[in-house]
C-alpha cells in the first residue's frame, strides 16, 4: 500500500487536491487524438506479409448431431490454403467449464456452433469455400428456456451435466436469522424481475490474427482484456504451453467484459495458421459478431425484502436463475457480484442468496460491464422503491436509513473502508432538486449502487506489475501489465506516474500491449485497473524517483530526503534555486563511471481474499458506491419515455482524471439507458432475430439526455492517491433509476427490461 | 563483473565447458527457421494502414549551387500527398559533424545529395512526381581525390572547413623514442597501401517507415544498429526531443556498421510523414542503395616498420589519409581503431600514428565491419610479411617473437588481460601445415589481428541494460538493450540466460526491438554485444535465479544457498530428489499471499575508459585476437587466384555459441575475401560506375574456399562465462593473409586492394 497517509473516510479529511498537478484534474485521454483522426491501429487494420483470411462455417441447427462434414470441394477451390474440421484439431476442451471445442465433432448445441473453417488468400474466396462445405445433421430436440431445460426428461445438452444444471458453481449464501427477521418485519414484499439478452455491440467486431514463428511460438493479436489468462486459456485447445503464446493487443475497439473469455474463433484462427503455415486473420462482420458474441446473462430474479414500519431493513432474499446458453463463460461467475451487492449494498441483519446456472440451446452468454450487478441492482433498487411506496416513505430516506457506512464489515466479510454512499444519495438528490411526485406524467427516481473498487479477487493473484524507465532525455515510459480497452486507463496511469515522479505529463507514455514485454496482470475486469495497476505504477515511479533523488543528492551535495521533484525540477525543499532539471540528473547518473540507467519495477497485489467455500472473504481492497437519479416524462398514450435529466454522484475516492471519470459515467449511463429502455436481442428457438445495428436498437447519442456527474470528495486509504475503481459503476444503477422515475410518473412498475414504449403503454393501459 | 572466478589467461586454467549445458555448444540460431522459411518480417514487409510511399530527388551534379527548385507540377499530380524541399524543413544540421541537412538548400556536394522528396499513395506515382520536379543548378568545380582536395586553392566543399581538412578529429599519437629506435634498427621498410571503396551490400536495402501519433510522437521503424543514439541523432533535423522518437527495429537484413549513422532519407521520411499526416515508408531500390549508402572508408596508408636482425620490432609509424566524401559519419572515427591496432597488435618500443580526414565530392563514407581495422591490418600484416622476407625470417616466427602477451599494457594504455595471440598463430599454422615456399604458383600466407573484445568506449556510456522475466508457465523473456543485426546476438544472449538460470533454452525468447520497451544500450558496434549485453543478461538472470531459489528454499525448507537449478529443476545440491520444477516454484511465489512475479533488471557498463586527449585510455574491458592463414594457387598468366583453403584461429575467450561463432568467422572471411580479391565501387568524378550486384562483383558463396575455424580455448576474466567479442574479427585479417599467400606464391606483393586478376597479372608481368 502506497498511500496510507490518506484518510480512511472522505468526510474526515480531504487531501489537498490543489497540491496536485494532475491528480483530480481534467486530462484529455492520451489516445484521443489518434482515435479522432483515424490514426489508431485496430486489429482490423493489421496486415502481415503473406496473411490469409479465415472464415467459419456455423451450425444450421440449435441442437443436432453432426453426421458428416464434406470439405472436399472447399479444399479444391483455388486460393484456399487450409480447411479444417474437428478431425484436424487437438481434442482438448476449453472454456470456463472446459465444455467447448474449437470445432464441433459429435454435435452442435447452438446456432453459432463452429463446424468447419477455412483460410484463403482473400475474404471472398474464404466465403465461397465455406459455401462449398456440406454438412449432414440429425436434428435433436432442443431447449430454449431455463424452465424447459430444468424439467425432468429435458433434452440433455452436455452428456456430463445432468438436468442441464451447473452444480460446480454453487453461489449460495445465508446470513442471520431469516425466520426471526421475517417475523419482526412489518412489511415483506416479493417480486420477480426478468432481465433480457443484450450484447456489447463493440465498434470493433470480434477479430484476431494468428501467426506462428519458426520456433513454434504463436503470436496472437487479440482484443482480449485479460492477456495473461488468455495465454493460458488459448493454450488448452491448441495443446500448447501458455508461455509459447505471445499475445499482442492492438488498439481495442471496445470490450466491456467480452474480452474475458476465449471464443472458438480464436483457437480456430490459430489452427488455420498452423495448418497453412501462414498468418491468418479473422474478422467477424457485424452480423456474425451479433450471432457469435456472448450476451449479458439474461436471468430471472426472485427478490424478497422485509422492513420495519420505520424503514429499517430486516431481510433480503434473492434467488437468481441464469440462462447460460450452450457453453459456460466467465458470465457464469456473475452471481459472485450479484451476491455481493445483494448482501452488502444495504444493511440487513438477515440475508440469503442463491443462484442456478442452466444450459440451454440459446446463444452463449458472457461477462458484460457490471458483471451481474446491473441485473441484481435493477431488482434491488426497484424493490427498494416499491418498499418505500409500501411503507409510505420517501425512497431517498429509506435508502439513507439503510445505507452502508464506513468501517462496517458486511455479512460476507467485506471490509468497508472508505464509503460515502449516503453522501452520493444526498448529492444526486440535491442536483435533481429531488421531489417524489407521482403522476402527472413526470417523475423522479433514484437508485444506488455498490461495486468492487479495489480489485476483485476471482483468480489466485489479483496483482499487476509495472516497469518505469526514464531515458536520457527525460522521456518516461510506463510499461504496465494493465490493458487499455478504451476505458482510459493509460491516461490515468500516466497521470499517476507524472504526479508521483513530478514530471510533465507530456513526457510520459504508456506501453501495455505485449505479454512478452509487460509484467503480469490479471486483466481489465472488476473496475480494478486504476486501483491495482495504479498502485503498481505509483510504486515503480516512486522507486525511480528515489534513484533520481539519490543522484541529485550527490550533484547538489544535499540529502536525498531533503529533495523533491516538481515540474521536472529536482530541488532542495524550501530552496527552489538549489536544483537541477531531472533529465540532467538522469544523464549524470548514466554517464558517470559505474553509471546506471533509471528504471524500476514493482508488483502490487491488493490485500484482498478469495471467497471461501462459504462465500466469505474480503474480495476487494476497497468498494465503490454511487447514486443516480433521473427525471422522466412519459407519454402515457404511446408509452414513450423522455428523460429530462440524469444525475450521477459517485464515491470513487480521489478521482484521478476528472475528464476520464466523467466520461466513464457518461458512457455507463448510455449503456444503462439502452438496457433500461431500448436494447434487446430477440431470441426465438435459439436464433437471434435482430442481428443488425438497425434492428438491435442500440441507444444512440442522439437519445442521450442531459447528464450531470458529481464525485463526492474523498480518498481511499489503499488506493493510489486515494482512488477507487469506477469503470463499471456508471452503468449499474441506470435502469432502476429510470424504472423508479417511470413508476413515480405513472404509478406503473415494470419488472422486465427493456421498458419499451409498447410494454409501458400496455402496462399503463392495464393498470 | 560477473565471472571473476575464471582465469586471467587461457593457458593457465580452462573452465569446464563440459559442465555447461549450452555455453560453448553448437546452438542453431533462434531466428534461423523464420529466415529460412520467409516468415521473418523485415522493414520491407511492413504495411501500415494509410501508408504512403516516399521518394527522393537526388543531385545531378557532384558539386553545384542550387538556384531554384520547382515542385509545382509534382504537387498537382493526383495521388501525391506531400512534396518537400529545403524550404519546408527545420534547418538544424545533423550527422556526425553536424555538416548535413536532410534536404539541401544552398548547394549539393555529391551525387547522392537530396534536393526534394515526395510521398504518394504508391511507388509509381512517387517516381512520376519526382520526374516532375525541376531543379536549376549552377555547377561548381569539384574535387575527387584527397590530394586535389588538400591542394591550396582547391574548391571548398564546406564553407566552414578550410582546406577541406577536418581538424576536429586529430587522431595523432606518439610513444617512445622513434629516433633511437630507427637508429637501432637493422632494417626499416616503408610502404604505401591503397584501400578501395567497398560497400556493405546488405540484402535489406536502406529503408525506414515513419509514423506520427496524435500526441506528436514519432515511431520510426528503422534498420539502425544503435537505436538509442539514433533517437538522439534523428531528433536534431526534426527539431524534436529524442524521447519523442520511438525506434522500432524489425528483422534487420544486414547492417555491418551501416546502421551507426542517420542518413538524410530518414529525417526526410519523417518530414514527409509530418507533412502528409500519414505513415510514410521509404525503401531504396538496389541501385539507389548503392548510390546513397556509405562506403568503407577508402584510404592511403603510409607505413614504416623497423626491426633488429633477429626480428625484434623496434618501431612502427603509420600515416593515414582518409577520403570521407562530402559529409562526415562515424566512419570518420575509424582512425580510432586503426591507431589501436597499429600501436598494440605487436610490441614495439616506439610508435607513431597520424591521420588526416579529408572532404571531397566523392560518395560519403561510413563505418563498416572492422571499423578501419581491415585497412590498417592489411597494411601492417603485409608489411610484417615483407619485413620477414627482408630479414630472411619465417613470417610466423617474426609474429610470434613480437606478439602481444597477457598482462601487458600497450602504449595507449590498453590493459591486455586475456590474450592468446601466439596460440592462434600456432593453431592456424598447424591447421594449414604451415610452410612458406615461394614460387611454383602455390603459396602460404598468414595474418594476425587485434580488436576490441569487451566493448569499445566511443560514447560516454558503453553499457547495456537487460530485463529478465519468467511467466507462470516458466517461459523466460529476456528484454535486452542489444540489437540483433543478423550476427546471432539473440541466440548467444538466450544461451547465456538459459545457462545462468538453469532452464531449457527452448523456454527462452528475446525481445530487443523497441526503444520504448528495451533498456538503454549504446548499440551493436565494436563487437561488443556478447560481452556487454551478455554480462547484463547474465546479471539479470542471476537475480531472477535468486528469486526462484529464495522461494524454493521456503517450499523445500532448505537454505537458498544450498539450492541449484538445472534443466529447469530446483534442487538441493547433492540431493537431486529434493526438488521442484522451476515453473511450479514461480507459481507458488506469484499465487501466495503478498505474491510476487519473477522479474529483474540489470545494467552493465564495462570498466573501460574513453581515450583522453592524448589518445590514452583502456578503451575496452577485453581484447580479442586471431590469426588467419591461406593457401592459394595463382594462375600467373591470368592473375586468377584460387584459394585452396582458409583457416582461422581465434582467441575470443570462452565461445558462447559454437555454431554462431563459426558462422561469424565464415561470414567475415567471405566479406574479407571480397575486399581482398573482387569488390570495388568504381568511382569516377564522384559517380559510382557500377551500382548493381551484377557489376559490383560481390564475393559469392560459390567462390568460397574450404574454411576451417578454430577457437583457442580460454576464458576472459570479465566476459560473461569468459567470452570476448568476435563480431568483426572474422573479416579483419583476410586480405593480408591472401596477399601474403600470393606473395609467397609469386614473389609479387600488391599493396592495393582488390587484388583483381588484371592487377595481379600486370604486376607479375612487370616483376
Amino acid at each position: 500500500m502506497v498511500s496510507g497517509a490518506y484518510s480512511l473516510c472522505p468526510s474526515q479529511v480531504r487531501p489537498a487536491v490543489e497540491a496536485y498537478t494532475y491528480i483530480g484534474k481534467a486530462i484529455p485521454k492520451l489516445d484521443a487524438p489518434d482515435k479522432l483522426t483515424g490514426r489508431a491501429t485496430y486489429l482490423h487494420d493489421l496486415v502481415l506479409s503473406g496473411m490469409l483470411h479465415g472464415r467459419i462455417l456455423r451450425s444450421q441447427y440449435p441442437h443436432a448431431r453432426i453426421l458428416n462434414v464434406d470439405v472436399s470441394r472447399a479444399k479444391r477451390l483455388t486460393g484456399v490454403k487450409a480447411v479444417i474440421t474437428y478431425q484436424d484439431t487437438p481434442k482438448a476442451r476449453f472454456g470456463f467449464a472446459k465444455d467447448n471445442l474449437p470445432l464441433k465433432g459429435d454435435k452442435v448445441r447452438c446456432l453459432s456452433d463452429e463446424v468447419a473453417a477455412v483460410a484463403a488468400i482473400d475474404e471472398d474466396i474464404a466465403a465461397e469455400a465455406i459455401n462449398l462445405i456440406k454438412v449432414d445433421y440429425q436434428p435433436l430436440a432442443a431447449v430454449f428456456d431455463t424452465e424447459q431445460a430444468l424439467a425432468p426428461g429435458a433434452p440433455q445438452i452436455h452428456e456430463s451435466v445432468p438436468n442441464n444444471t451447473i452444480t460446480s458453481l454453487p453461489f449460495q449464501f445465508e446470513y442471520g436469522d431469516l425466520g426471526q427477521a421475517a417475523e419482526e418485519a412489518d412489511c415483506i414484499i416479493t417480486d420477480t424481475f426478468i432481465l433480457p439478452y443484450v450484447t456489447h455491440c463493440c465498434l470493433g467486431t470480434l477479430s484476431c490474427l494468428a501467426s506462428f514463428d519458426g520456433r513454434g511460438r504463436l503470436t496472437m493479436w487479440s482484443n482480449t482484456q485479460v492477456p495473461f489468462l488468455y495465454q493460458r486459456e488459448l493454450a488448452g485447445p491448441l495443446a500448447m504451453d501458455p508461455g509459447d503464446i505471445r499475445v499482442i493487443q492492438p488498439c481495442i475497439g471496445g470490450a466491456f467484459g467480452r474480452g474475458l473469455d476465449v471464443y472458438p474463433f480464436e483457437p480456430i484462427c490459430a489452427l488455420l495458421a498452423a495448418e497453412s503455415g501462414r498468418p491468418v486473420k479473422m474478422v467477424l462482420a457485424r452480423k456474425e459478431d451479433f450471432i457469435a458474441s456472448p450476451t449479458r446473462q439474461p436471468c430471472r430474479i426472485e427478490l424478497k425484502s422485509g422492513a420495519k414500519q420505520d424503514g429499517t431493513l430486516l431481510l433480503r432474499e434473492a434467488k437468481v436463475v441464469l440462462d447460460c446458453g450452450a457453453y459456460l463463460s466467465w458470465g457464469a461467475v456473475t452471481p459472485w457480484m450479484m451476491m455481493a451487492t445483494s448482501t452488502t449494498l444495504y444493511n440487513h441483519p438477515a440475508t440469503k442468496f442463491s443462484s442456478e446456472l442452466v444450459y440451454t440451446n440459446n446463444p452463449t452468454t458472457g461477462a458484460m460491464r457490471g458483471f451481474g450487478n446491473l441485473q441484481i441492482t435493477f431488482a434491488i433498487e426497484s424493490q427498494m422503491d416499491a418498499l418505500a411506496a409500501e411503507l409510505g416513505l420517501d425512497p431517498l430516506e429509506l435508502r439513507l436509513k439503510n445505507a452502508n457506512q464506513p468501517g462496517q464489515v458486511s455479512p460476507q466479510g467485506f471490509k468497508i473502508t472508505s464509503c460515502a454512499l449516503s453522501e452520493t444519495i444526498k448529492r444526486a438528490a440535491k442536483a435533481l432538486d429531488w421531489k417524489g411526485s407521482r403522476g402527472k406524467s413526470r417523475g423522479w427516481g433514484l437508485a444506488c449502487m455498490f461495486h468492487v473498487g479495489g480489485g476483485g479477487r476471482v483468480y489466485r493473484s489479483d496483482g499487476c506489475g509495472a516497469i518505469v524507465k526514464v531515458d536520457d532525455s527525460g522521456h518516461v515510459v510506463l510499461i504496465t501489465g494493465a490493458t487499455e480497452i478504451g476505458q482510459g486507463s493509460d491516461s490515468a496511469l500516466a497521470a499517476i506516474v507524472a504526479e508521483e515522479l513530478g514530471v510533465p505529463l507530456e513526457r510520459v507514455s504508456v506501453v501495455n500491449s505485449d505479454t512478452d514485454v509487460k509484467p503480469w496482470d490479471v486483466g481489465a475486469h472488476a473496475s480494478r485497473t486504476t486501483f491495482v495497476a495504479g498502485n503498481a505504477a505509483r510504486m515503480a515511479a516512486a522507486k525511480v524517483k528515489e534513484q533520481i533523488k539519490e543522484e541529485a543528492a550527490r550533484l547538489l551535495e544535499a540529502r536525498a530526503d531533503d529533495l523533491e521533484i516538481k515540474a521536472g525540477r529536482v530541488f532542495v525543499t524550501g530552496s527552489p534555486d538549489k536544483g537541477l532539471e531531472y533529465d540532467k540528473v538522469i544523464r549524470a547518473r548514466h554517464f558517470r563511471s559505474k553509471g546506471q540507467i533509471v528504471t524500476a519495477e514493482a508488483f502490487y497485489d491488493p490485500p484482498s481474499e478469495m471467497l471461501d467455500k462459504d462465500h466469505k472473504g474480503n474480495i476487494s481492497a476497497a468498494y465503490s458506491f454511487g447514486t443516480q437519479a433521473a427525471q422522466v416524462e412519459v407519454d402515457v398514450e404511446t408509452g414513450k419515455v423522455r428523460i429530462l435529466k440524469m444525475v450521477a454522484a459517485y464515491d470513487v475516492g480521489q478521482v484521478i482524471n476528472l475528464l476520464g471519470a466523467e466520461g466513464s459515467v457518461h458512457g455507463g449511463i448510455h449503456m444503462g439507458l439502452g438496457y433500461a429502455l431500448s436494447e434487446e436481442l430477440l431470441v426465438k428457438q435459439g436464433k437471434i432475430l435482430n442481428p443488425s445495428l438497425a434492428d438491435y436498437r442500440l441507444f444512440t447519442g442522439q437519445d442521450m439526455p442531459p447528464v450531470e456527474v458529481f464525485f463526492v470528495e474523498g480518498s481511499d486509504p489503499a488506493g493510489p492517491f486515494g482512488a477507487k475503481g469506477l469503470g463499471e459503476a456508471g452503468a449499474i444503477p441506470v435502469a432502476p433509476a429510470i424504472a423508479n422515475a417511470i413508476f413515480d410518473a405513472t404509478g406503473v412498475r415494470l419488472k422486465q427490461l427493456p421498458i419499451t414504449p409498447e410494454r409501458l403503454a400496455a402496462a399503463i393501459r392495464s393498470a
